[in-house]
């Protein structure tokens, strides 16, 4: 751990990098995957599965068996916990329906702007130690509110050919079009120019490792968008001198766990709580079994003391961590000043877990100071504006006259002419 | 002009093409001037200028005198209308503004999502034959309603090292920060890493010629957020036998003046229109002073018979326009069926250049088919959305059961102790 006392301005930028990813190697097995596949389909994604995921399949969708199989595996606890999960992410992510926006900019000049779904989008779900069956709710539930019409899942098999049954029963119970057994760069592939057995999307959401992130920015170049650019995920607590120290330290260990370069910063302003966060992390980290890969994480991590509360706001809206708590009591500053973050934990009764699983939000966020300049995934994620416009005869006799003198000015005389045109017609009808 | 009849289904793919565009040449470049103006800033910012715009400037910002003296130069009816415009597209975007959406998923866990501005945008204006003032309108209005609050326009300087006076008075009307005289590649370099002169921004939005695209998508690559990626305007018409067919080859040669890469459809269900149409565009398009760049355009045209509204439909929903232009009686089967368009124009007295200057919708739309996947540049585009939670001791009672089963069967055991931390304490405290 990195204790740094009143850090200068000046030294923030440095604070704030996140660790350097170099993904030029990989970019170009990425590319000639992506070509191979383009041009072989199938052929080549079952070729990729069985170099990375040592398995030869007969056939990648997952069928109906397979899904009612999973469903009896599961405790009937656990599929509690999911629909409850489900369910919260519903009512939240529902809550973001925008309605249709109308305006009459001037008489006779209708605009409106009305969301309508992406069609077909494409979710990925690593493989890997842990199932995460919960960035399946993330993703299919607010992509089914918004109207996705087909939603493939994608979702690399063990070494039996088989995929976690959580992952199934979450997929099936937010109505998943089609779920495929592929991974990695060649299931990023197989979604952006369609095979014979995989649909072509338009959009692809999902975590994944830095294969799939390159896959992800690849695809970008062939016409499909992604929810956002990807990074090793972070949390930012915030504490003063009345947080409870073990209570932070359980967070930042909830984030230590997910990976070696996972980043992991408490800022605050009590010395006496940095100390006892300290100790706090190396009581709880003994006994974590993911405690090998959280270590690594923790010796990464940095403890910022400032001696005020505004220096705090100012450095952590420059960090603009994807995961924030403020355990601090100071919350309503906070809150109102937090400008760059991906989603806010308010009060010690918060962890970040719940958020990862339950409250409503979504865990699909930006990190690496993504947090500057994009959302997290969120129901508008799924959605595109389409903007109308009708004007009236009246209107457009109203409004020509300042289309002609732009368009003029710009030097596009067709531009002009469509409006003339239509004004003379309007003047020889005398309307 | 292509006039087609009736195509089959499984030719749509072909008839949906644009242009293919190879951008693998010019990003050696564009990635070669990147590296040079990170590492020497204003010095190679300077260089380029020299090179590209043919002049040596000693300041690249422009001062409050040329913004002075650019206003005295334009007529007063042009400052009206550009004044009439930007109040127009004002009260569109504003009415873009969502509240803020608060959710109790379950008693006592607060869910809330707030949208925050994109602290620092660039925003690029190609120089060239057309001085685009409307796009600073589009770009600049939005951003500033949005709260940004440092707003960096960068647009190249004439032989002379001017900017077109309409340009600098639309910029200063909407409240740019800093005016740069600063084009092509070296400009969305200087944004994206910033320089002594130029600041770094978070988000670059704003039209190019391919330079400009290629520039766009390698800024990325530095953690800068683009608007969208960027192709040739296009325009699909769809009319029936009640159309006016002066009108659509007004609103196709308007299009058509854009550029040589242009994309101009007619998608109509009458026979008779089709031919009519393409009568009027060769009587107009003699006229035009850009008559070589617009006949360029009109040479790949396709104009083509449906003969059934449904597949006219179906088809401009797999194209995926740009601009959409509903010149049939039947205006409420199309806005009603519309899946994928950048922005519709319904009636016959609603011409595209309407929405290019004045209507209030934006004119950033998406090209190239990413109308399936991208808004167009919306009030959204300036502001990112946070989510927030507040979870009272009673309601982790409540739903930390839930995030500890789900933990567990993820295998993240320090998620699962975050919150089994907190319940023993409340436990304790006989909460």
């Amino acid at each position: 751990m990195n204790t740094i006392l009143n850090p200068e301005q000046n030294t923030w930028n440095e604070l704030t990098q996140r660790p350097t990813q170099s993904f030029q190697d990989i970019e170009l097995t990425v590319s000639a995957i992506f070509k191979e596949i383009q041009q072989k389909g199938d052929k080549a994604v079952a070729k990729y599965t069985s170099i990375f995921d040592g398995i030869t399949l007969e056939n990648n969708q997952v069928t109906q068996q397979e899904i009612t199989e999973a469903e009896q595996q599961l405790s009937d606890e656990l599929k509690e916990a999911i629909q409850t999960a489900k369910k919260n992410i519903e009512r939240f992510h529902a809550a973001q329906k925008t309605a249709k926006v109308a305006v009459e900019t001037l008489p006779g000049i209708n605009c409106w702007q009305e969301k309508k779904p992406i069609s077909k989008v494409g979710l990925y779900i690593p493989g890997g130690s842990a199932p995460l069956f919960s960035t399946v709710l993330m993703l299919a539930a607010p992509a089914k509110l918004a109207g996705c019409q087909e939603i493939i899942l994608c979702t690399p098999p063990n070494k039996e050919g088989k995929i976690n049954p959580a992952i199934l029963f979450a997929a099936q119970l937010c109505g998943i079009t089609q779920i495929q057994k592929i991974g990695g760069i060649q299931a990023i592939a197989a979604m952006t120019f369609g095979t014979e057995s995989v649909p072509k999307v338009y959009k692809i959401f999902g975590p994944g490792n830095q294969f799939v992130t390159v896959a992800k920015q690849v695809a970008t170049q062939y016409g499909v968008a992604i929810d956002m650019p990807a990074g090793p995920s972070e949390l930012l607590v915030v504490a003063d001198e009345t947080s409870n120290p073990a209570f932070i330290a359980s967070d930042l260990l909830s984030q230590a766990e997910h990976g070696a370069d996972s980043q992991v910063i408490l800022v605050t302003t009590s010395q006496e709580v940095l100390k006892q966060t300290e100790s706090e992390i190396e009581k709880q980290l003994a006994v974590l079994p993911r405690k090998t890969i959280a270590e690594q994480a923790i010796a990464q991590s940095r403890l910022i003391y400032f001696d005020s509360e505004q220096k705090a706001l100012d450095f952590i809206n420059e960090y603009a961590p994807e995961h924030f708590i403020i355990a601090a009591q100071n919350e309503e500053f906070y809150i109102n000043g937090i400008q760059n973050a991906g989603s806010v934990f308010v009060g010690s009764y918060t962890p970040e877990s719940a958020g990862d699983y339950t409250s409503g939000t979504n865990h699909t966020l930006p990190t690496n100071g993504y947090a500057r300049n994009y959302s997290g995934v969120n129901l508008d994620s799924f959605l595109k504006a389409i903007t109308f416009q009708k004007i009236s005869p009246k209107g457009l006799q109203t409004i020509g006259n300042t289309i002609e003198i732009m368009a003029e000015a710009e030097g596009l005389q067709a531009h002009k002419n469509a409006v003339t045109i239509r004004l003379k017609t309007l003047e020889n009808e005398n309307i």
